[in-house]
């Protein structure tokens, strides 16, 4: 479980692809991991992820069996949302000051792959 | 209600329009009605609609009042989403392996419009 | 706190584009309010605001602590979502007849900044 900003990693991946003008699509490739676009604070983000646990507790009545973990890692990641769009101006990802990008660790920690893509012309 | 993987429809529209490298975007055309990047477990699919129930349940306090499953319908859908962007690579939708694109059906079953559309160069 | 029904801004920027076929990006830059695809009725939006506040209730017990409406915002702003892509197709957002374009202010209200960027051939 955890919230890991990566704010700095895509906007690395964004100036190293040259692009000027277009769009940086996100993906997280897992089903129980989540990326959203957060409040920068890392309280804010602490906050975020208690009330996800306390819409979606981990528990054991689930009907998809692995782990606890897991099962509720799903559910959670689906509530959040594993995919984001932003636009890319003059060569920058427009977020606002106090936004940032977050990985939620739904079922962790393990090695995740999230995908940076840029379109551009 | 229902989870539905509508992921090899997906795929196969972007196979058909013979995009190589670009974005895909999914559009849910109706406001009772979701799409999620949802686990491609079912089990876990229903684990999922069954939480999105508990958050939002079915009853009779709606401001909005045609039957109590329209009105629980716009809510359940307002908090699952109802579009999605895919990247395209290769001329295949990049989804991780355990991944699924499922329409979740919150006041039906009914006909729904799900437009799949390709930018590309 | 309110829903406010954005849709004829976006497509007024949209059609001022003169975009023929492309997509539609629209970014909240602020996280203490969201954006949502909903249904166009006022009472289905006012159902889903009262639903957001019921899963995350206005309270006292942040970790993050500016104000309880702005610690509060930024979890309901997390739930809901503050990106949003549409189509666009023969110069118009794709749209279903009982979809709008929704900005939730969970923390105002206040001056908000939305930027609609449009990509098109």
């Amino acid at each position: 479980m955890g919230m890991h900003d990566v704010t700095d990693q895509v906007a690395g991946a964004v100036k190293e692809s040259g692009a000027v003008n277009g769009i940086c699509h996100i993906s997280m490739l897992h089903s129980t991991a989540g990326l959203m676009i957060c409040a920068k604070s890392a309280d804010a983000q602490a906050d975020i992820m208690r009330d996800i646990e306390k819409a979606v507790p981990t528990r054991v009545d689930f009907k998809h069996r692995e782990t606890a973990s897991d099962a509720g890692g799903h559910i959670k990641t689906a509530f959040a949302g594993s995919q984001i769009s932003l636009p890319v101006e003059d060569g920058r990802l427009l977020l606002g000051d106090e936004q940032a990008i977050v990985f939620a660790e739904f079922d962790g920690p393990r090695p995740r792959n999230i995908i940076v893509t840029v379109y551009a012309d």
